[in-house]
């Protein structure tokens, strides 16, 4: 059988405003989790501050080795965003106005003031670029070839990427099962390695918490085999109970 | 006047499950905000998989061109736990037990069942390695040259932020200033561009939001100097009354 294909894409996070801390990113799990569905897999993200030359190194590294590159933030009327100028000069492309994004920000703001040079700044994008719908405000993300602009307000992003749903090609999906207990880690550490590599194509991922004054973990598997996936489940379910620990499907 | 010297850090987050969005990463604005008060400035974020060659290859590239490098997760003591094995291997020495290490871990566990090779896996370090204290819950952090090994879970993290402040080379303070105002960003583009290009080392960042049914932005300057920061500021207060705009000091 040969390997399934993996679908993978990575993230840019661009923004000053993230990297000294004063805003929270919301946008790498908001991503990630949209990328599940989509059964691609989220394989990197680097959070780069709005400096050209970051941003190109980061473009170029990216698209190259990843099916979709996405970006968030940069992408304003001001003279900070310039996320549409550094992805242009990675692609060695020129910036043009894109008419059905003019048209789309004359009509937003006929009611608000009309366009001015700053709006329409909204307007440029890569020379052959497509757009992605914005349904809250007016200026739309854009996609070019692999790569997928999009906005740094999540509540903008969040209603891109429900405008992109279903329509990047993806791979098996990315199957997976929790396991929860309050066995501590370490002491099933080699239940966890033993099975892992009894089960081809399985990967377990081991999330220690503490709370409610207890301490134990969450075992996560992931596979884009189903059956596989199960045997994994129930062999480790079996060895955490022949161990004498407690186990909750779902987790905890 | 010589520029002032900047210190910067990269942080590479080291985890799949910040990648599949299971875990919210918390630890990005932990380590950005904790890094301001130290005077260094957070220059970029990497998220890598639980996966050697990505390790390495992010570990090696950050270290070099940044004064610190933070990592966070991976040093538990499962078989997905691997950052230690892959930073030691950037940096091309053996990993060994750190004696100390293990003094901490058999005293911690001795009330929890004593130690087993999976607990004292976290005693090995990259060989010349330091400890940073963990307060919380045994296993510590790693300190190897510049680069400072932490904790995934945020609580724990925060400990060792804790136990190292004070005891990093920082430069010149980043001190910022923030405006805010209901101007829309995109009708003082101009004013913003202008007034930055007018204010030497003085950098504006342009943040809108929509909140209680109205939209606004809060503008940020930083500069490390002091007297540049006060007339940017004041320049930027006159120039949004002048075209008819609130403005409140502090933000909105």
């Amino acid at each position: 059988m040969s390997t399934p294909r993996i679908w993978t894409a990575a993230l840019i996070v661009i923004g000053d405003e993230i990297l000294s801390g004063r805003t929270h990113d919301k946008n790498i799990a908001q991503i990630a989790g949209w990328l599940q569905i989509q059964n691609i897999r989220l394989a990197e993200v680097r959070v780069v501050p709005d400096v050209e030359d970051a941003i190109v190194e980061a473009v170029n590294t990216l698209r190259a080795r990843n099916d979709y590159l996405f970006t968030t933030g940069g992408i304003g009327p001001t003279h900070d965003d310039i996320t549409v100028d550094a992805i242009a000069a990675a692609l060695g492309v020129p910036v043009v106005e894109h008419p059905e994004a003019r048209t789309i920000l004359e009509e937003y703001y006929a009611t608000k003031g009309g366009t001015n040079p700053a709006r329409l700044r909204m307007a440029r994008v890569p020379e052959g670029a497509d757009l992605i719908p914005n349904r809250i405000s007016g200026a739309p993300g854009i996609r070019h070839g692999n790569i997928y602009i999009m906005a740094g307000v999540p509540g903008i992003t969040a209603g891109m990427l429900d405008a992109l749903t279903g329509s990047l090609e993806g791979g098996l999906p990315l199957l997976t099962e929790t396991i929860g207990s309050r066995a501590p880690e370490s002491e099933v550490a080699d239940i966890l390695r033993t099975i892992e590599q009894a089960h081809e194509g399985c990967q377990i991922g081991s999330y220690p918490f503490f709370k409610e004054g207890r301490s134990g973990a969450n075992f996560v598997i992931r596979s884009t085999d189903a059956a596989m996936l199960a045997s994994c489940r129930d062999t480790l379910c079996d060895a955490l109970g022949a161990a004498g620990w407690d186990w909750t499907p779902g987790g905890l």
